[in-house]
């Protein structure tokens, strides 16, 4: 039988505090051009003890999910990913702990079967049948999935130089798929110059409010793996920010539901050094970044994102947090995908290799102490650029 | 601190119950060409309520695996697979109920995780420290990870037909890859010949004991993620055949164990046309296969095993079950990867569409029944053999 969920109660601008209908589908605000962030009743009491009987994928934390009623989810058991010790690099380079999060084992092999999973749920719940997103790959390739696990419509654009496999999965799952001479943005274009009559969904990152609470779900599950008590530092990569913005959130919510007492983390965003508005913004001390003019081809696709739909909530979440933006080049990247392959057996994808080597960094300058606990996000699968990797 | 298992206690020739001293490394039984099983102690008690509090990977069922002592468990955090509903083509065929095992998330995505982890983790207890493989490309992967994990030295033996990303991710794991001109049989000679003072230790399947314990755990999570109430049938593509005779050993243990009190369930093994020793072995009421001569290359590169080294044990897991074996074609192979993508939102492996074609013909002809419980294995990730598919 169908469980009806009410702490789902509010869709706002997070600037100005305007809010919207949530009985209608939302894009963004267009008044201000900023997201909009789902808030919940977290002052009704919630026990974390539900959690005992729950499903090992993200709609364990349904309560703090927008869905209203169960019988719309659209799943292929995204979430719950593990988190691993790298006890071997942990060593080499003196981490007080060194922890990853592995996303590769999601459905469609990455982070995106979160954001995409409660995307798809939420619009079908609220009666919408076909969807529309440019992508550097993954989202891509888990919006075809979701839609066709849903008997839904699905239309990719993708740059044409992200990895053939991508195209392929998308193509496999009944998906249409555009390939764009130009990166993300470009995309973004192509898409709403096709869909100038607005008949399919657009769930570009941050355009509709809920990937984000998809992405959220990362949060939950660090606290809880680690037994509610939060690490040091978490080292995420930084292409549309939705799951940075997304774990940050989750641990605000926590915090005002009593399931943790304090929020330690300093949050890291990572970028390549041919398409680093973040890192540029962060360097210069301001709270907006500017878009990135002729982002540089990286192996890392997800991290080609000149310009990030979130960038001021990306910036707010970095400082709110005494974190830090840090930029890597393709070398690094690569280097640190062999390293970690080698050292501790996991095939990382280049956004996660790019993390690991901001890690080094962050270590080496002493910024990450002697004592600390780190958990980086290997956002997906390595298998999927193996077309970048092959000589 | 280090946990001691005493509940490993033998290892016997399957036929003969000829005993092996198991302190010491063991291959197989060289007097009657046969492999070795792991046997335990099963009649002091063991409460199934100890898997409560246990990590979600196949270590939770470490009483029944042949490791001694904790501290030299090599893991990636191998198994716990979900079991998935897949309910628009079990209302489109009309099965009782239709279920897929998806081995996809594991460590190197594919279910050889489980067995070389098990294998690698035990040899190195047993002081082994080099090891070496015939592969159709997953377990070369899943040897080559645990090594990286371990620190220890692999040695990749794979046919000139395999997919480049399996070449691809052994080298970044570090190990040395050597490209065989021939089929899986082949491969292993070429082995044998480099190995003549055998200073690697072979994991070919079933050559040693242990990749069998490991692959056995998915027996262990069927039962439990279906509440100790197994399915009617499960459905399995066969090469080497390590995993139907695993989940077959797992009922029977677990019936001894008295975690669950029937055995219900009928193992089907799939074979391609091309290469189907068992097929063949199983349509003349055979205990035994001929070796297959010339095995045509398919796309499902795990299922081009022309001489499976344990063709009895899969031969008698099948008639002691009431189970079957069923070939299909490349054609159907495509063509239910296809339709399984665009009905259910998953990127099969080429094996595990061989599964699913293989389940609609018994459902057609009627071999499995309206109101049967059917279980399909899904072996590994398709994003490794993207290549196949490529036109």
């Amino acid at each position: 039988m169908a469980q009806i969920n009410t702490r789902y109660v509010n869709l706002v601008n997070h600037e100005t505090g305007k809010t919207y209908d949530i009985h209608t589908p939302q894009t963004y605000c267009t008044e201000h051009n900023e997201p909009l962030v789902a808030q919940y009743n977290l002052q009704k009491p919630l026990n974390k003890g539900i959690l005992q009987n729950r499903p090992f994928n993200m709609w364990r934390y349904k309560e703090l999910l927008p869905l209203w009623d169960d019988q719309y989810i659209v799943s292929l058991c995204e979430g719950f990913s593990p988190i691993l010790e790298m006890k071997n690099l942990e060593k080499k380079y003196a981490f007080g702990q060194l922890l990853m999060k592995d996303e590769a084992g999601n459905p469609t092999g990455s982070f995106k079967a979160r954001g995409l999973g409660m995307a798809v749920s939420k619009a079908y719940e609220l009666g919408i049948r076909s969807f529309s997103i440019p992508t550097a790959g993954n989202a891509g390739s888990a919006l075809s999935a979701y839609c066709a696990k849903g008997n839904l419509e699905a239309h990719i654009y993708m740059p044409k130089a992200t990895p053939k496999m991508f195209q392929l999965d998308c193509k496999i799952m009944g998906a249409t798929v555009n390939v764009i001479d130009g990166n993300i943005s470009d995309c973004g274009k192509a898409m709403r110059a096709d869909n100038g009559d607005a008949k399919w969904w657009d769930v570009t990152t941050l355009k509709e409010p809920f990937r984000l609470e998809g992405k959220k779900t990362m949060g939950y599950e660090i606290a809880e793996q680690l037994n509610w008590k939060l690490p040091d530092v978490i080292i995420y990569p930084t292409g549309g920010g939705t799951g940075l913005i997304g774990i940050w959130k989750a641990f605000q919510e926590m915090k005002e539901l009593g399931w943790i007492k304090e929020i330690p983390t300093r949050m890291v965003a990572v970028q390549t050094v041919g398409c680093n508005p973040i890192v540029q913004a962060f360097n210069a001390n301001l709270t907006s970044a500017t878009p990135y003019e002729d982002p540089g081809v990286t192996i890392a696709n997800g991290l080609r994102v000149p310009h990030a739909f979130g960038h001021k909530l990306i910036l707010k979440t970095i400082y709110d947090s005494n974190g830090m933006a840090i930029d890597v080049t393709e070398t690094e990247i690569i280097n640190a995908l062999n390293e970690f392959a080698t050292n501790e057996g996991h095939f990382l994808s280049p956004e996660g290799a790019a993390v690991w080597h901001a890690a080094k960094s962050l270590r080496s300058s002493g910024w990450i102490k002697d004592n600390e606990h780190v958990v980086l996000l290997n956002t997906g699968s390595g298998y999927k650029y193996a077309e970048n990797l092959w000589d």
